[in-house]
């Protein structure tokens, strides 16, 4: 089986990114020797995806470390910390990316010595590196377990979730990539994903990649596809997840959930539980961001609507409760009640 | 109030044409002074949707007639028919393109002679039109009567259907239309229509130019905005309809009807009586094109997904009469149980 893509690997000494805005035209990667590479590949979203950032991040701090004391020991702490702002800097909105950072300052506030500060803080990233690929190992094996004895799967999925969002092989995706080792899958059909095409771009690049047996589709052939073939399952990521299950997802997710439930297919969230927002009861508390207009008028740079024309651009959307069958995380696999059965899983945790 | 896009006109001695592959950008109008201009334009699909390829029909043979005319009353009859051969052959599966030609031909044989010939062939390119319009306008009537004594309407509509598609003001299109102008559209959301993108690039654009309040979504919205915001009716066309009243449609129709089940929202086909296929009893004989891949891969040049991913590329989809509210014709609406009330429109007919 061909290597499928992934989004970062350190390799001794550096850092080796995919440069994502060459989807799907051209697979490049970057060679980062410097902090300041990786701070430009996050801000021109070569690397994307929010635990793929993170990930980036730790080990763009040892850069970082390694250059700051190649100059000089004086004043070594002052432009780390300097350099390790910068970083964060790069994607403001991104929490998990202020998250590694603050954690190598904690590496470094705590470690031995200059002479073993270095190891330490290329040991603690790839400890972010390994626990983000082994959550998403968890969720694919726990996620393919549900398919048990079944063979010839035809599963559906939206948006991208896959290797390119995180350091491992995603969470969706990495349930999908899971039952295709284990020889279960006949074809994984992907929507696009419009407005920005995260499913044409980047999934089916990924589903190819992987020698995965796959299929393209607009986002609006979703519901005929369901009517007319025979499909096991409907996975999807998320993004924020309520304490009674209801979950934001990629704008397209619930009307996914919607047919599903009207076609009798099973339709499953796949997420880690740092994607849990305890803090809010239902989906009904989670805000909708709206993005420009001109994601949907237009596409690099070709007007596909009137300029002015109004539009409504809501980037997720919210699927409630009970419409999903069941919630795929990293120590399990959660189903109705909601609200009781989460609880119970944090409990567990202690 | 602006006056709305029109796909043609007849100007005392020539056709003018708007040419619709400068939409959205341009709004760009061809005068053709010779039927060649017409079968060129019909080629490079200038003029489309089968009621307006039609009437653009009618017209050119006037032109050719006048063309042959002014070369020669020699071989005339012989030169005025391979010119329509020429026209016909523009676009071979337009059912009503060599319908219209075939109109013309018939004028043309029982013309009292040469001298009057010119003056029949105008009147029947001019019946053509006028017929079109008028149905148009029924269908318009008709629909907006489903929604008397409502106002503040918020409509979705999908695909195009509008005055660019005929010679009138189109089938769905001319019920919002109509509905606007009795002051009772509050917005009319309009569907993308992926792949070719007819709702942004040719809907989205008539609404704008008849000043009907609008806005845009991408097609994967369309599940979230029922869920969201009051949506009175969803109003679309209709490509071929079943004695049973099941309907195919654009892609993407069928995914609406059982949104619209899901959330209580009436849902419309509205096409004239030429639409229906009384030889076939039910959706299931209706067999579904499947376009190149390449439609839904790339966009004007663009790579928009791998080169080499499959795609599932069907350009309708079949609704079930189960899920249509009522078929809103020229003739009146058509309501369940569709077979019998099919039937009985037609036999009132005689």
């Amino acid at each position: 089986m061909k290597q499928g893509l992934w989004s970062l690997k350190w390799d001794k000494d550096h850092l080796i990114l995919l440069d994502q805005t060459k989807l799907p035209d051209e697979i490049v990667y970057i060679d980062c020797y410097s902090y300041k590479d990786v701070v430009s590949a996050i801000k021109t979203l070569a690397v994307r995806g929010a635990p793929a950032i993170g990930v980036a991040a730790g080990y763009a701090s040892v850069l970082a470390f390694r250059e700051c004391r190649a100059y000089s020991d004086t004043g070594l702490t002052e432009r780390f910390y300097a350099a390790l702002d910068e970083l964060e800097a790069a994607r403001p909105t991104a929490v998990n990316l202020s998250w590694a950072i603050s954690e190598m300052k904690e590496v470094y506030s705590h470690s031995e010595s200059l002479e073993t500060a270095g190891a330490e803080l290329l040991n603690k990233a790839k400890d972010i590196e390994y626990s983000d690929r082994d959550m998403c190992r968890r969720i694919g094996s726990h996620g393919a377990d549900l398919f048990k004895g079944k063979t010839a799967l035809n599963i559906l999925t939206h948006c991208n979730t896959g290797a390119l969002a995180t350091a491992g092989d995603g969470t969706a995706f990495s349930v999908i990539k899971e039952l295709n080792e284990r020889g279960q899958i006949s074809c994984v059909y992907a929507d696009e994903t419009r407005p920005l095409l995260q499913g044409s771009r980047l999934t089916a690049t990924e589903l190819m990649a992987n020698e995965i047996p796959c299929c393209l589709i607009t986002d609006n052939m979703a519901a005929m596809l369901m009517n007319t073939r025979h499909i096991d399952a409907i996975i999807v990521g998320a993004d924020r997840i309520a304490l009674n299950g209801d979950g934001a997802n990629k704008i397209g997710t619930y009307g996914l959930a919607v047919l599903a439930s009207y076609h009798h297919i099973p339709f499953y969230l796949a997420a880690p539980f740092s994607t849990f927002d305890t803090s809010i009861k239902s989906g009904g508390e989670i805000v909708i961001e709206e993005r420009n207009p001109d994601e949907v008028r237009t596409y690099k740079g070709i007007q596909l609507a009137p300029k002015d024309v109004p539009v409504f651009n809501p980037a997720f959307d919210v699927t409630p409760n009970h419409l999903i069958t069941g919630i795929i995380t990293e120590k399990g696999v959660i189903v109705p009640p909601y609200t009781d059965n989460i609880k119970r899983f944090y409990k567990e945790e202690g």
